[in-house]
């Protein structure tokens, strides 16, 4: 279902060319005052802005709260809040049910609901529908925000091209977030050149690329989270795949731990002015699934746009026959910078979900 | 919680030396008659065995069915099993309670519960608890097979010694799993002799090593799973994020695909005998978090099995200052090759899963 | 949460003075035409028309679908569709917060979000959100036509005066639907002159009444629903407690089979033209929580209208004291006629999850 | 599926002729002692004792805990117990595939299963599965004695006699369960000669008699609960219609109530020392679906034991066609009084989930 979390249940709705797409929250805590400014300066980060990068269909996504708010507080009710999509133009996307675009969603959709899936701009699988994960998302890092707890994510590669990456164990993201806040999202800013070259390269060429992106939480406390199913690992992935492009993820060390010994990769704890860290920060931030009071760490594979202007192969699902595609449209040679936002909106949302667990709340009743 | 799944709903319960451990299976079809000599097959690929990269603790790991089965044909009741944890040796944990091992769950866990868990053998965050993950990966490997649907995995690296990869066009997991039912599991026996020298290597020195898992499923027809929050990427990675050590995971062409351009990861769709496939598969089987009809590929990173013989930093938590620690007892120097049939049982979970989905059936009621 | 269902979930939001009140429908089957003014007819019944025992608040309740319809037929994405709030008057309510009503969910909603609750209207707690939960229920009932399987309520008594209950062995809701089209919701008219005397009575005394509500569901198959919790009992219970006021709920022979003998209360099975029935329906179409085939049959209570015009006693918050209260503003001296169409459609939300079931599925994959 | 509850999950499992029964409660808080003498006692008020009223299957029902326990306190982990199936009898219910026995489940589960249910016993079905329920419910009621918070149920009335029922405005659970430790659970000893005498007259007669139980909970804190589908009224319905047998709820005044004027139920407000309650309390401790503060109380319709010895007309699936049915075997002429502690288990396991409820944490963290 379009439902992510037990304790905070996010519900995304909407298509890319239906009359709105939106958002419910329902668990949020009441009594939250909202920052109505911060929520728009947040969507701005995901919107499209007319950036050499980014399709250029204009999204002023400001969205309007339909319900949860009195005077901008959370009463306790669900929270729903909706965006109405105006600069649709279906008749760029009639051929598409036809003749599926490769490494889109069009021939899996069309299979598993038997032909009845909205087909304009993608329907239910746009990109376009992670400006509701992010309304959602800036609710919960100014919720998160509350309790000291901050996430940044940046562009840890785009093609060949990589930026610094995180320190694990000393990232401060709320010094991170205030850095990049007029920059491009990266760490080192002349890693972005090179980044852009790359892109540039892409749309010229008619193609586009892809990227990694690295997502922290600073702040955490340890002992949220849970063993088995339940672990921070398995809740993040579960909200991170939920951004469409999303091919993998990593935590800590990840894919280059598992290269490693467990002397090298261990880490080892200390003591420091008293309270109890980890020397190094292999683990990302999670053992057994619960945090560990080290900074959360990880890290996203992003997988190049799959509409490129060039022509490609597919097939006619009415004529059973091999034909070639021509993708028209406006689009996104390369989604990563405008996916960085969304990292922060999928882990904000998964790491409100783990706070709010009931389980450590019998003590307090 | 410890439980997974929406249709099927797998709750695991136990600790390492608990009187049991043991799994409920819940929404399972009725009238499937399971092959009982499979299941202990299949449970004995994950037992230690003696085998020199494995711990010495001896573990016949019998499941005993306690409801859900009739003759051995499932009644459409919820199906437990538990196994009786025998050799337990409860004084070799003792001190974990006060020293936390560098890269266990036994700090988190504890601040976690208050300092309530169970800290003997690792408690529930043992990977003990993947024994019962496998009963419920059996069983519904076996459901899976009246489909036509197979599961195999693979070790794709041991430290730095890799095997070759699935191809992912042509991948026949029913193939792949009779060739290697009596050997190593890797696809290339001359790759198992440099990772077991990695092994040996690691443990010699009183250490540990990791690697990496690769897992298909062949025969799983396209339109399976959803988008957004449930799609057969969110749905498998939080299967797969239950096994212990796992800490990262990839789908298709994964990371790699990220450094690609669109004309590069792009899956073209062709016709082949009438029906439709794709030429390439780096998206892994899975467009919009839907099946395509491909081979479902993913790989999985587990970590260095933290329990190594070295002497390690850690701290005292009634102390607050730093110790040595020395890590007693029998351990795994290296847990991917018994963690192989553990990511065929969470795949095999997460799409049984997906598979009883409710969506398809409304046309024929 | 504000969810109900598993496989067809219904999210509810929105408060009576919010600027929209809405409802998503996620898991409703792909590739069902919607008929748009059956779901206008319905959301009538329950608007309040200015009939003499209705709120004077004026309500058209024409839903706008937002998204998951394609020209009218379900794409398979979530419905959502919002009601905007017009004739809203919050001057009316401002006293409320200090001074909770009787009865209502003032004092209650108070302690439990901590003061934050929307008081406006009675906020998420008035028996206006049962609008958005007719338009999940209309759509229900249209996917339930499909299949032969058809739900009508009727008045059992407002006050001492009841209707003639259904026959539960032959009642045919498409039949009752129908005869009951144009004219207040009971089987035999003359109790209806009756009805209206004791909302009259009431009225004129600033006081209101109660009563009950019967519900059948015909057409519907054997075989449906789970033992345990997942009962067609605890389903349907979970939905009709769902709407405000109601109080108790019963079915088949309920708290009079209570007082029986088994002898009396047994339902013997017959052959009956080649399928099986039972002679009686004390069971009211459900045998350990599963569908019999006979009309699903139950009773709720809806109590009597807490708004009344009569002063009455109650506290100041603030001031810690007794006060006396005389609520103001526009009500229903009886919610019962407009509840009836609020029950069909929590019936046929319960009816629609079930159906939706994935366990009867895998024997046609 | 066989799960309970949001933030506490009680899962029950097993058949009556299964090697066992058992349940697994998942989210119970750590550190909790249990007194296990006490959960025997209470397990002992469901046994059957060889009453008089009773089947005479003996069931010393002492459970084994195989998880979530270390000496007696919970750690964390979900908590396992089982109760072996001893005295069974299959040969008694092999009939019972062909002639469903009329007012039980055989025929459904046949139906719902095609024909792969568990018959012996009654299978999933039985009324043996509550002796898991009051394992889970005894927990819970030490848990909730923790807070002050205690459960008591009583047989309102067998047959036509009646017991006096609570008074709910004053009752004291703690002392009503103490007075009634010993002695049969009505409040008036007298009634229960009467009730006595119906249920031999049943069982003289070769028949069966239902009745009624009240329950109630007091020392519940105000503010417990949520609106629509997840109020206390639904997921009390949605537990107690788990007992078998149950047929319909009421809360506070309930179906009385339905007929009585809102100035005659409506409960006022009133300061009594400092803090508020309500003059009466039709509304059974519940408002908007969230507790007031009041005792919260229900009264639970249970049917005449379907197993009677008197001959009963019947189908047999096989031959399509009618037979008599004589139904041999041990059972119950009346479940009622069994059926007391496990209404109060079903009123604890849903208030603990309640009260476990994550939104009124967030303002501890």
């Amino acid at each position: 279902m379009n439902t992510y979390g037990q304790n905070l249940k996010i519900t995304i709705f909407g298509q890319s060319h239906a009359p709105a797409i939106g958002v419910i929250l329902d668990g949020f805590p009441a009594g939250i005052t909202i920052d109505m400014q911060g929520i728009g300066r947040f969507m701005k980060r995901r919107a499209s802005n007319g950036a050499a990068y980014a399709t250029k269909r204009r999204e002023p996504d400001i969205p309007e709260f339909l319900s949860g708010l009195v005077n901008d507080t959370t009463c306790g009710a669900p929270i729903a809040a909706i965006i109405r999509n105006t600069d649709t133009r279906s008749v760029d996307y009639e051929a598409m049910r036809d003749v599926p675009r490769p490494s889109h969603a069009d021939y899996t959709a069309y299979v598993q609901s038997g032909g009845h899936n909205d087909i304009a701009g993608g329907g239910q699988f746009s990109g376009r529908l992670t400006a509701p994960l992010c309304i959602a998302g800036a609710m919960c890092l100014q919720l998160l925000e509350r309790y000291g707890i901050h996430i940044a994510a940046h562009i840890l590669s785009i093609g060949s091209i990589t930026d610094t990456p995180f320190d694990p164990v000393t990232v401060d993201c709320k010094v991170v977030s205030e850095a990049m806040a007029d920059t491009p999202p990266v760490l080192n800013q002349s890693a972005w050149h090179g980044m852009l070259r790359e892109i540039n390269d892409a749309r010229q060429g008619g193609d586009s690329v892809g990227g990694v992106i690295e997502c922290a939480v600073s702040g955490l406390p340890a002992g949220i989270g849970n063993p088995m199913f339940d672990g921070m690992e398995n809740r993040i992935a579960a909200a991170v795949f939920g951004i469409p492009a999303v091919k993998g993820i990593s935590f800590g060390s990840g894919f280059a731990g598992a290269r490693k010994r467990g002397s090298q990769n261990n880490d080892a704890f200390v003591m420091d002015n008293g309270s109890i860290r980890t020397q190094t920060n292999n683990h990302g931030g999670i053992l057994g699934g619960i945090t560990s009071g080290m900074p959360l760490v990880f890290q996203a594979a992003v997988k190049p746009t799959p509409s490129i202007a060039m022509e490609q192969d597919s097939v006619s699902l009415s004529q059973h026959k091999n034909v070639k595609l021509q993708i028209q449209g406006r689009h996104d040679p390369c989604i990563v910078p405008r996916a960085v936002p969304c990292m922060e909106a999928a882990a904000a949302i998964a790491v409100c979900d783990a706070l709010l667990e009931p389980k450590q709340m019998i003590g307090e009743l």
